[in-house]
């Protein structure tokens, strides 16, 4: 497996990097971004995934994320994949929450997706694998987070895989797919119209059906243009609060659904995680 | 004198706004961002002014400087203008280092950038008092840094108006115009040829000519790609021994030119304007 280094930059002590390989599970190149804290001289580190949100690639918060502070505080690895497979050969539709830039995290199972849109694979098999291979991570020490649509990701791929993420938390999730426009056209799309195939990419159906994790960290804005119709935070908490999961839901006031929210958060984020990562 | 809200979005508990008004200095309309920190609530604060590089527009430090946390923590607002006038009917260069993004910080004297190259005035005089008049600052207590190109702009505005900026540093800043190629170009082209004028743009000259400044921090990466051709700190050093200026020279091993570089070293430069700011 090779991977194309396109740039790296020293950051508060540490080395932020970008870094370009070929998908087996996408069929293309995907980019994605690493940064690597100074104490990954002295031995492995734990790794915080971050997933982001729609019209998203890795640079979006690799520039304006500012976890590099807390990551070097901590001693976190911090991966951050692009939201799709992209490209010329890869299908796309004009809408900014379907195609490239809107991958879902989901295995597509309809037309035209397959056999590009396999994020799910990507995120939980063959990026993880590569990681383990080529940086100084202790990959039993993953937590996972992510942003909006990323939020979905970091929520129901966390979920399905309690024992390899040991720490999940979200910035602003869709958190029920099932039950929002956004979702319902995403997941009709890539899986079709069948809904119980839709459960396995929705968290409030994963809790539902028996997923468990001994905690989740949620943020959200009040003044998030999204929050109503589409994020719904209330529907995760339900879900919890019936499946006895211990949901901090900080709901943060004025708050929109940019950078400016999640950066002003991030470090918050990141010493949650560093917490349980650590222990 | 109208500024138009281009956006305000909550960051840190404050502020970060986007503004754009009508400049007679320039002769244009001009963008710039302001950070409001929480403490302004509850009556002015000093004011850090941050002049950006080559090409950039105050969209860079904005998004990938990582100021607002220390802006936050210490009460200070942030003020990021633009490098130059813009728009069709501005002159520029199809180089990258003259004319549009590349103001110079000075008042050019030569066509075709006058009339509306007028960088001096417009961060000297116009914006100040756009800013006194406009935002709930504390106009006793200012500082000023920046970045390369900007960095060369605050060193400069700041030693001509000490009794205005109580505190001045920059990051890798363009240390002496006068005796590098970005500096040659630039000020031959907005000053012409006699050399004497230009004396007034050049922070080393400046302090020979008698300038003073209570202290100087300057941060700057020995893997940046400029430093010897373009940067030369070792100028800024030799010009404030000789004068007797307290000069913090922080070379950094292994960071370069980006904001990279600049990200890892905010916290500790806001931290230091805050110290002198607010004694």
């Amino acid at each position: 497996m090779t991977t194309e280094t396109l740039s790296e930059n020293k950051a508060f002590g540490g080395t932020q990097g970008v870094y370009r390989h070929a998908s087996r599970a996408t069929g293309t190149d995907m980019t994605f971004s690493v940064f690597v804290p100074p104490q990954a001289e002295h031995g492995p580190c734990p790794v915080l995934w971050y997933l982001s949100g729609l019209t998203c690639t890795h640079a979006n918060v690799t520039e304006k994320g500012e976890y590099r502070a807390a990551c070097a505080q901590h001693g976190i690895i911090f991966v951050a994949p692009d939201t799709s497979p992209r490209g010329d050969g890869v299908a796309d539709d004009d809408s900014y929450d379907m195609g490239q830039g809107a991958g879902f995290y989901v295995d597509a199972t309809q037309e035209p997706w397959t056999p590009h849109f396999m994020m799910r694979s990507y995120i939980e098999e063959e990026l993880p694998a590569l990681i383990a291979g080529q940086f100084p991570v202790d990959m039993a020490r993953q937590g996972i987070t992510g942003h909006s649509m990323g939020g979905h990701g970091a929520l129901t791929i966390g979920l399905r895989n309690s024992g390899t993420y040991r720490s999940i938390s979200a910035f602003a999730p869709i958190a029920s797919p099932l039950n929002c426009p956004w979702g319902e056209k995403a997941l009709s799309g890539y899986l079709g119209d069948d809904r119980a195939a839709w459960r396995d990419y929705d968290a409030c159906a994963l809790i539902e059906d028996g997923a468990r994790a001994p905690a989740l960290l949620v943020d959200q804005g009040t003044a998030d243009q999204f929050l109503e119709e589409q994020l719904k935070p209330e529907l995760l908490e339900a879900a919890c609060s019936k499946a006895d999961i211990p949901l901090t839901l900080n709901l943060r006031a004025g708050y929109d659904h940019s950078y400016y929210f999640i950066s002003s958060f991030m470090a918050d984020h990141v010493a949650w995680h560093a917490e349980r990562l650590k222990a």
